[in-house]
């Protein structure tokens, strides 16, 4: 085995044990980027020389965590020092940060190896695509706009990279490429020095191999709720199967997923309740288009007046208010968000642990196009709730599909727990749907 | 007259006839800022060279509007290339963003000569005050976060300058100094580029010395409403009456400045109502510090976790969550805040068209340790509604007083060209209470 597929858990080991080196794990690793990035593309930038250098630094400090030397990929609408920031558009081609996003700084003060910039949609909002390929079947999309650091994290290139998600920028991407991911609640981490789209829903997450690696970075982030929270068992854990309003847009494959997941999860000991949302909660897919649309009208203006002939026609249309969103259907969006969370969080509880439902439509579409409907995920962003992809099974064209175990806010901890316990039985190789 | 001295409207006119050049303005501004930062200190970094350099190339090119050739400052915790911004944190003393934020892009785009930057109380959030004096009497506090900007135009040392709003740091500097401000509804102008205190409250605004000013800035970010709204004229006009929850800490002045306005207001033609906010706003005061405090957790935990010595303790005890929030009580509080949003718009319509309530509870406070009570302000910023403070005379010991114009959220053109047709009858150097 070489040292870049060890499991974060097993390099953080080895590298504490010093058996592997920090070196010794960032040349494996940009090896393997290095023979792999022709056909994934997941990378907008790798400073080779940069890369090894910081290794060796790190190697001659002594390790503050478990972080310690693992390799971290940095989605390319998140500040680096030392490295561009370009938000795959052509306007930021020369972008040199002076100082990392807080995030960033974060991983690395925790010893973490930031391997370089991801490729991502433009300005994670639109325009142009990301030329990351899904590294499960190269002609299907790895999704967006987190396509980079979900294709390196599910082709081991990485241990961990940074996404964000806006819409559904983090966990479609994920059930894509059948990684783990949290999108944490929103707030919970700073988002100083990561590119806005749509402030009031923008969120910070991660993807690893396991939920183990997952939790990895939300202790580094001091996640509030770990000094409490006992771990989940499953005996007896109350799991609301939530199709969602989207469910029309589930195919056989994405039902298939959630089914099994939800039978193996009963028999393992769970309870496992039938979940239907509030009437009113098919109305918050429009409600978070109109709210990103109308953010977008601020977090473009700049380049829509400096550039106007450069900025891609996408990011004109939001600045130039294309839909014509008139200011009470913008509070009225606002406010139908604000009482469904008020409505979202009083489920849980004593009747109701967490909830399980699809991560995507289906698997990853054929091309890159099309990065995938955000239809499972636009409503939780809006919901500001904490959200875990786990894989769960994979299609009969060997592409993975997800499922989704959400909390209310602020549950962060309490739902890693949680995820932790299942992903052992919802996890699997199995081709869905079974016969 | 000196060059400095002229208002906007006029230097403005002044420049786009060639009978004023961006240098010659740019000189006599620098001149005075020389004679006066001695006893104000408004400014924490002015580049005399940069700034004449600058004023040059305005005066290569040609104008694109009323902005061109007028002079800015930028409160110290927005960034500017080209200069340092420093935060009034030590951590930052060498810190060089390495683009513009996006509103000071904007401005530069339109031609406005950005000054220098202007002392800040440390992150806008708390720790060390900023060294600015009120100008009126340098005894006494310009109020705070935004202290240099609100002294400096209350100097006439700058036409314009931006200032931010989480709790009461825009408006109540305003009223202390004597200058005109408008804070937008949040989320119209992004904070990209803007150090974050609480995102879901952080707010830019900017000070002039009168709504035309205040009205050059707010064409230059294409604030909605403006090709919609026709003008306001007093006549009819209905205007509430608002004492607002924090009645009890208004002084004499704060009280007589309110009640004057609304008694020559009334008599020009407006309608006064009196209007009691509904009993729940009086929680808001509280959930707005709340909310404040635990946004602040995720805002500081980067400087918590690099520099834990060096950090001051007021954000240390954010981080720590020294108050000890619940998350029960944090969502709470945001809910009760996005109910009371919802609450508050309803109030407008053909009942009311802007509210009358005071800007701080009274004069600035002698000594520069107390930036001033944002009890005032508070429960606006929390409402996400747009407010311009409006200067409004003189307590006894001829500091100034103001008084706010508050509308509902998104109405932030409407409610300038209120204010437009109110200044006139409300700003005044008349020393209150009158006899």
């Amino acid at each position: 085995m070489q040292a870049y597929e060890l499991s974060a858990t097993e390099a953080s080991k080895q590298i504490a044990s010093k058996t592997l080196s920090c070196e010794e794990l960032a040349r494996s690793t940009l090896a393997h980027i290095e023979s792999r990035e022709p056909q994934v593309k997941a990378w907008s930038y790798v400073d080779r020389d940069l890369v090894i250098r910081n290794a060796r630094e790190l190697d001659k400090t002594t390790p503050k965590g478990p972080l310690h030397g693992l390799t971290l990929g940095v989605k390319d609408i998140i500040d680096t020092k030392n490295m561009p920031t370009r938000y795959n558009s052509p306007l930021y081609e020369n972008h040199r940060p002076a100082i990392d996003a807080a995030c960033v700084a974060i991983m690395r003060n925790s010893g973490a190896l930031v391997v370089g910039k991801t490729d991502t949609v433009e300005f994670a909002a639109g325009g142009r695509n990301a030329a990351t390929r899904n590294p499960h079947n190269l002609r299907h999309t790895p999704g967006g706009s987190s396509s980079g650091s979900a294709a390196a994290v599910a082709d081991r290139q990485v241990h961990l990279a940074f996404g964000t998600q806006t819409r559904g920028s983090l966990i479609r991407p994920a059930a894509f490429n059948g990684v783990y991911a949290i999108k944490p609640t929103h707030g919970v981490i700073s988002n100083r020095g990561v590119r806005a789209y749509a402030p009031s829903l923008d969120t910070i997450g991660w993807y690893g191999r396991s939920v183990q690696d997952l939790l990895l970075v939300a202790h580094a982030f001091q996640l509030p709720g770990f000094d409490h929270a006992a771990a989940a068992t499953l005996k007896g854990l109350k799991i609301g199967l939530c199709r969602s309003p989207a469910w029309d847009k589930a195919d056989i494959h994405a039902r298939a997923a959630l089914m099994r997941a939800a039978s193996r999860l009963e028999a393992a000991g769970a309870t496992i309740i039938e979940l239907a949302l509030p009437e009113s909660f098919s109305l918050l897919d429009e409600a978070e288009q109109l709210i990103t649309r109308s953010e977008g009208r601020a977090t473009f203006l700049e380049e829509y007046i400096r550039f106007p002939n450069l900025l891609h026609e996408a990011f004109i249309a939001l600045v130039e208010n294309s839909t014509r969103i008139t200011h009470t259907q913008l509070v009225d969006a606002y406010d139908l968000a604000a009482k469904s969370r008020h409505i979202f969080d009083k489920l849980f509880g004593k009747a109701l642990d967490v909830i399980l439902t699809p991560s995507s439509t289906g698997e990853a579409p054929e091309g890159l196009q099309f990065t995938g409907d955000p239809a499972f995920n636009a409503i939780w962003s809006l919901l500001h709730v904490p959200c875990v992809c786990v894989p769960a099974g994979k299609s009969p064209n060997l592409l993975p599909l997800g499922v989704q175990l959400i909390g209310p806010r602020f549950s962060d901890s309490l739902l890693l727990s949680i995820a932790n316990a299942c992903a052992p039985i919802i996890d699997s190789n199995e081709i869905l749907p079974l016969d």
